[in-house]
């Protein structure tokens, strides 16, 4: 049960931006700008990102969201998106894109964790400088998020169709609303 | 050094902001909400909570620029900061900020540490259901800017009147700019 009293119709995140809309604009104003603006990354890569960072964090409720709209948009759908929260190393993506989601997951750690190597590593096959800011932040931004989630013991559904069709909005309409 | 190419002469998450302004302006519109926004609790009461995560997060920049900011805003000034970074328990803060501030370093570790019991205990002493919200979120917001700031290797000032002279422009200024 959520800590606070929050509308039991909504799940997740969407019931903290609806008790508190003050928040709920730069919040999706973030989340628009770095998984739906104008990037070199696409979409799909982005919300792999958000999604193996919420798996890491342990966030159902984003881990199933964000895997739901990675994989509405990335190509290969939901294996890939499986096969990374299992394994970056094996998962069937781009040296490029295995390379910042190692930056994401020292991000989830500590930002001290990224390391000299594992920024020259992104580089060696490829990763911009926006690139590595926008996958820093968006590992930083989703460890707020799944905290937030979370730290308010918001409702998480168990039905694995609830998510997907968050999947499907999330995809078709990003965060705007 | 940095690990993408930064202003040199701005320092921390000023150096991020200017770097990628899309992004800037929903961080700050989060922080200003947050820590400056209406709300029952005090100014110096926020930049203490923001503190005290960014302290736990080992953050330097952001301990050094909001343990500036909650000296030149909270009642007591800089003894009752350093006195809450050392120790919640003995800090010279009301029962309210410390039941606030236990479930804050709760959500620095994961949301799922913020219990039931930590959030009955603050209820006990007075805490609202918007102050639980915005201590979450603070504490969440944090755990993000400290990961970016951190995560990017941004530089952080040695001398502690650099700091002082943030704390002042934070307190008076706000996140607004």
């Amino acid at each position: 049960m959520p800590h606070i009293p929050l509308d039991p119709q909504l799940p997740g995140i969407r019931s903290l931006m609806a008790y508190r809309p003050e928040t709920a604009v730069p919040l999706n104003a973030l989340a628009q700008t770095l998984l739906r603006g104008p990037s070199t990354l696409a979409v799909g890569e982005r919300e792999l990102i958000a999604t193996v960072v919420s798996h890491g964090n342990e966030c159902r409720f984003c881990t199933g969201s964000h895997a739901a709209a990675a994989a509405e948009t990335i190509d290969g759908g939901r294996p890939v998106v499986e096969a990374a929260c299992a394994s970056i190393d094996d998962a069937p993506v781009s040296d490029k894109l295995k390379a910042l989601l190692r930056i994401a997951l020292a991000v989830r750690e500590t930002g001290r964790a990224v390391t000299e190597e594992l920024v020259a590593a992104a580089r060696a096959v490829g990763a911009t400088d926006l690139e590595l800011h926008d996958t820093v932040l968006i590992a930083a931004a989703f460890c707020m998020y799944n905290r937030y989630v979370d730290g308010l013991a918001t409702v998480a559904p168990e039905d694995p169709a609830a998510y997907e069709q968050m999947g499907k909005v999330l995809a078709a309409e990003g965060y705007g609303r």
